[in-house]
């Protein structure tokens, strides 16, 4: 594809271009930007790769709107194209060479579909697939080998299903949702009563929903509540390995990434983003856009906007102060003792 | 169902109710009190949530024994009932309505089964299932679509394995169990010796064992040692994505969260219970009745009947003192200084 | 089999042994020394274990060079080997009497296997499991029941696949490899561009390489980038439900315990350590030899060589006193207040 090609189908984030200058080079692939061949186009998100500018083997890059980094990349001359959001565009420079692999529609013939299933129009099923009795599948769902759709489970127009992924019975799942690799969706939830002589199961009656365009990691599990309903709302995407417990509702637009953990019963605004292995505990709620750092623990309310770190969870600005002093511990306890010395001499 | 009947199908445990008073109504389904519908039935555990008694649309209540919220239930004119054990009651009260979807007995003709395996009376195997040889599966034993059963194992009566879980080669695993989906029994413990080149290989030659009762969540690990057992004891119950490791021994009617993990050959007792994301050490050894708080890093033996906290963990009394302080660190070290200071000058 | 047929082929770790003293019992098995029965093997690696050498029923004992553990089981009349190093020993031994589950070679008539892939000789492929076009399996590779491998993908030689794990599209596995069950290798890493209202995909071009030797533990995942490339370099050893975000490129013989997790961007040396649930930041480099204990959160770089500890991790010796003191953060922070009483009494 020409780089002209490449500027055109980004056209309205665009600000400005090399094309005047008559750059126009062949583009084979997409690269970051230090490991990026002859041939290939590359993005600098900011000043912290402003230095790859000089030294890049890439042909191209797209670049934020900065009349320095553009000098750069003319000095060097490579072709450029400035945009208002390089990693928006990037992502979409590399949906115009790549597209993830999706079945051809069609029910492979050792999938095993229930009679009482309901298969929507163009659904693409993969190899060893087996839906149950009173499953709905929408219309262009590609389901692929060896996941496993329990009886009464919904799965809604245009949402993949990655293999040997499990959704269990009456889970409603929407559209445009991806369910990657092993994930188990609607299990049942964590639900056993403490008796004298050991635990007393509680069914769990209850159902998980997925809304339209949420996305859920490898090996992630969303359990199902006793009563009630499991939700994640729209656009919310999860990372692997992450757990979801029973009774958990989560907001629109929320990022959690890998290995999270939640007890159950735990509400979590919109826009909230968890990093890596944060665990929030049994009935906490955090307000819309609560960012909360790796590995926190999360104990109780966290409120609208707030940032929080550490175990267990407070201001991530406290945070910093507060985790730099940890190292010097010993050292204060010493001191403390000398002082208490001194005075006590004294 | 009349609520009447419910109540009678509860009787054991309950100590008073409003039967006298003629309210009897027609009850559809069980809820949680800040979601039930009328015609549903809900419970309240305790004076937490006292106050929705007053606002809520279920016709009638569970409670526990206390004229109290008697009085307020009377007062909005619904059906009550008080027992001994609210939570129990509402789990039985589920069952009343909800039985988890189980196979009726029965081999799916795609399932594939070892001519050397063994199979008991009126189980039901689902499509897809793979049992190899020598495997002997027990009297009314469920095994949902895609399990592999590997060479060997055995699976007691009445237990239920659910989808794409996998049970190793030589696993006994009792009666009356659950294996949720993607759970791995058995596997191959992290078993390497260091070498001068990087690291060589340990076979894993024990087994795995999961006594009468056990329930593993979805997505857990339960690997087997080099040699010896790996084993669970009855009744204990372990939620998703947990990790055993090798030649762990793990007591009676134990209760572990999601995400919990431990190191080779730790030993838990009885009715221990970890919250979610703790983690354990090589060989360490939990006594009855520990109590390990969310994401407590345990590096050493806890006594029986602690409660312990942080990393590495220690007394809870004693931590929630010290997580208090954490937040003052930069404050304390400031003020430590000024002292210092003065003291100098002085 | 007898004895000092095992010492002979353990022949070059020997340095002595019983065999002189004419001691050259039957061994029927290899056991752990607390629970070894007459006719088996054990071993004691130091001192540590020196106690129970005095008690075990174990017939024959592999020991350190160390006169005192020799004259200990001369005292109880056991056969004994001393060696440079039991450890390795002892695997060497383990294996004499045992070898992993393997298929025999030949292709199960229920495997679904496309025209467009490729196998190598003499591969041993389970039942259902799914190879997709493109895909290439090396000779010899054994794959379980019920793995997915997605279109081009490369199995190297002597692989081993175990049950339902997933290899996706493109991912590239080297020659004696071996995955676990439910492990997901090559998924597509969370990427996703913040926009106003959610979140934009950015698709994963990129591929995964696993190279020669390495071993992925159950439910393990490992993502590939949006360009570019995961590795994970040779004789490397991951254990169950570790998450390998995208783009990470790991070393050669590292080794990590279960549930570490790492963000995207990720590089970690050579012969790394990280025990259990270790978290490592966003783009974090880890030189060679680098050791993390259990839990640490790794916010940014650590030298080689180094050993780290806590959240967020620093020096292991300074986080060893650290930690002694955080259990008496309330008294000093009272001491402190009492002191600056004094101060501003005077």
């Amino acid at each position: 594809m020409k780089f002209s090609q490449i500027v055109e189908a980004l056209a309205d984030q665009v600000t400005a271009s090399s094309l005047d200058a008559g750059l126009d080079p062949q583009i084979e692939k997409i690269a970051a930007i230090q490991d990026a061949p002859s041939g290939s186009l590359s993005y600098v998100e900011g000043g912290k790769f402003a230095a790859a500018i000089e030294t890049t083997h890439a042909s191209a890059l797209i670049l934020p709107d900065d009349s320095d980094l553009q000098a750069k990349a003319v000095a060097r001359e490579l072709a450029w194209v400035s945009v208002k959001n390089p990693r928006i565009v990037f992502a979409r420079a590399i949906a115009l060479f790549y597209q993830p692999y999706r079945r051809a529609p069609g029910v492979h013939p050792t999938a095993v579909i229930d009679d009482a299933a309901s298969l929507g129009e163009s659904v693409a099923i993969g190899p060893r697939v087996v839906i149950h009795e009173g499953a709905i599948i929408g219309d262009r769902v590609c389901i692929h080998a060896g996941a496993v759709v329990y009886p009464g489970a919904r799965i809604g127009p245009n949402t993949v299903l990655h293999a040997n992924c499990v959704i269990h019975e009456r889970s409603q799942i929407g559209e445009n949702c991806v369910i990657h690799s092993g994930a188990v969706i609607g299990s049942e939830g964590f639900g056993f009563v403490p008796t004298a002589t050991g635990w007393e199961k509680m069914h769990q009656a209850g159902i998980t929903i997925l809304e339209n365009g949420v996305e859920i990691g490898c090996n992630t599990t969303v359990d199902r509540p006793a009563v009630g309903e499991t939700r994640v709302r729209q656009n919310t995407k999860i990372d692997n390995l992450v757990h979801i417990a029973h009774g958990c509702q989560i907001g629109e637009a929320v990022a959690m990434a890998a290995q999270v953990g939640m007890a159950g019963g735990v509400t979590i605004g919109n826009r909230v983003i968890l990093a890596g292995q944060v665990g929030i505990a049994n009935q906490a709620k955090l307000g819309d856009g609560v960012v909360a750092s790796a590995q926190s623990g999360i104990h109780s309310n966290v409120r609208a906007g707030e940032v929080v770190s550490g175990t267990p969870a407070f201001s991530h600005k406290v945070y910093l102060k507060s985790a730099a002093v940890l190292k010097k511990l010993p050292e204060m306890a010493k001191s403390l003792k000398a002082i208490q010395k001194q005075l006590a001499k004294e």
